[in-house]
């Protein structure tokens, strides 16, 4: 199958799973379930769904005629659970980052965000619903996994979205604001507000394989936190080059708000080049893992030559 | 022991987990770290913990004299997990709860909150930590009890925090500001706002016991709906009778702020009744539990008779 065509299926199987998510609320308090399906089924890339399910299928997919018997079924109901809390995690973080406290964003996905279209307590709360979520479903019974391994995954996401993750990263981003910062703070930026969701997702996928072994998921983390970082120097790069219609949101943002970017520390073309190492290095990662890899490998691509 | 004696006992210790927790933050962010530790320690009653702790010690309370072998030391380290993710999970919904486009409040136990002390910014995602913080500290291994029986305590907790507990409580007073409500609807809000928490906080305690019987549990979990109600019909009692310097906050708010309570709904007297009704109510609960429950039946006396 095209790669496009599989980003399609996992695209339309992550809004599916979000959907059912959000109808199984009930009707207790109406507005915040409007408010928290508002901010997750807006649509987006869903860069993070897609990579669960390209890492825990990974195992299923590829040529899969020369060694059949090697490769396991993945788990599709974990890898849902695992594809539909990450995304809550990360709905729930744009929601909050668009508050008029933080980067006072009226526009996401071209659309009025969360606290345009609502108001800023009910965005507030939807963020802090849809986090609660995120453990909600990654905890449930059921999954077809040992209780062992999906605590196990419970621990990683809610570190890779708090202090030592993605909440860690949006502290850093505050604080640098308007202040010329050099290349390492931004790494660590990054690594931070973007790069752990983005790992997490892919060790998340992975650990709904029954048979994972360490040393794969350590390559898979590299591969992660690779192409985690060329996705921030991707967005910097869109953020000068692409126009607001394209991107859905406010183009030149980041200049505007004194933000230090990768073309800014780098030019255009050193950005662009960094961008391209970083793909290599994901590349790399991937041919230590003796499955076939081809999907990780088309949405490495993917993530550097996307044009919004 | 006396139970103001135990109650201190179990303060303190929730404090020294909590410092602990904070302690093991790492130098990431420094102002995210401060305003988190501010959240989470300026003292506070620690009602949360204090029911996890006596929910949890349940069994080895009281007279260890007559059934000696009957009685089972109390799982330490589960306790402590369980006790700092509930209040880490209340910590941030206070957090977020006085911000100004929620409650709007200044002071929070005599003391400036957190948006007030730090800024708007770095309380949200202070309270946003807070919540991932409680779900590391609930997943973390090596606590003592089976990885089943810790998923389904991160379950719990998840439901109680989101859009079937506190969040959607917080939906329905920001939804049912300024309006009369009767008395069901009232009851609703408060069994969703505060009551979610506290009965998840007597249940994670009894999850800790290894043995614990379902219909133990659900006694207990009586008993927790019942005080969890009578809190807050004492909260309304105290916003009228008492002042701002004992309250820790600002007294008659939630007559200025037109929300609907159970004096004005049923008078002074009658939500005094109320409370004591429901004290009954909790009391009889307890009477289901062949095991020593002084330290649950002083809880909730103190909880109905507190006077801030």
């Amino acid at each position: 199958m095209a790669t496009s065509q599989l980003q399609e299926q996992y695209q339309a199987r992550t809004a599916a799973v979000l959907s059912q998510a959000i109808a199984k609320l009930g009707p207790l308090a109406p507005e915040l379930k409007a408010a928290m399906e508002y901010g997750l089924l807006q649509g987006g890339k869903r860069v993070r769904p897609l990579l669960v399910y390209a890492s825990g299928d990974l195992l299923a997919q590829g040529d899969v005629l020369s060694q059949p018997s090697s490769l396991p079924e993945p788990n599709h109901a974990a890898l849902d659970a695992a594809a539909a809390a990450v995304e809550c995690i990360h709905a729930y973080s744009l929601i909050h980052d668009d508050l008029p406290a933080m980067d006072n964003d009226d526009l996401r996905r071209g659309k009025p965000t969360v606290h345009i279209a609502f108001d800023e307590a009910t965005a507030i709360l939807a963020g802090d619903a849809l986090q609660s979520l995120a453990f909600e479903l990654l905890s449930q019974a059921n999954l077809g996994l040992t209780a062992e391994r999906q605590l196990r995954m419970v621990q990683e996401l809610a570190v890779a979205a708090g202090y030592h993750g993605m909440c860690g990263g949006q502290a850093l981003d505050i604080q640098y604001e308007g202040q010329a910062i050099n290349r390492a703070a931004l790494e660590q930026l990054h690594r931070h507000k973007t790069g752990a969701l983005i790992r997490c997702a892919v060790r998340l996928g992975a650990l709904c394989v029954t048979d994972m072994q360490e040393a794969h998921l350590s390559a898979l983390s590299e591969y992660a936190q690779a192409i985690g970082l060329a996705f921030q120097v991707q967005d910097d790069i869109l953020d000068i080059t692409a126009d607001t219609v394209t991107l859905g949101k406010t183009q030149g943002k980041d200049v505007l708000q004194q933000k230090s970017t990768y073309p800014a520390l780098l030019g255009l073309e050193g950005a662009r080049n960094l961008a391209e190492q970083l793909l290599d290095q994901a590349l790399a990662s991937l041919a230590d893992i003796p499955y076939p890899t081809q999907t990780l490998e088309a949405f490495a691509h993917y993530i550097v030559n996307r044009d919004f």
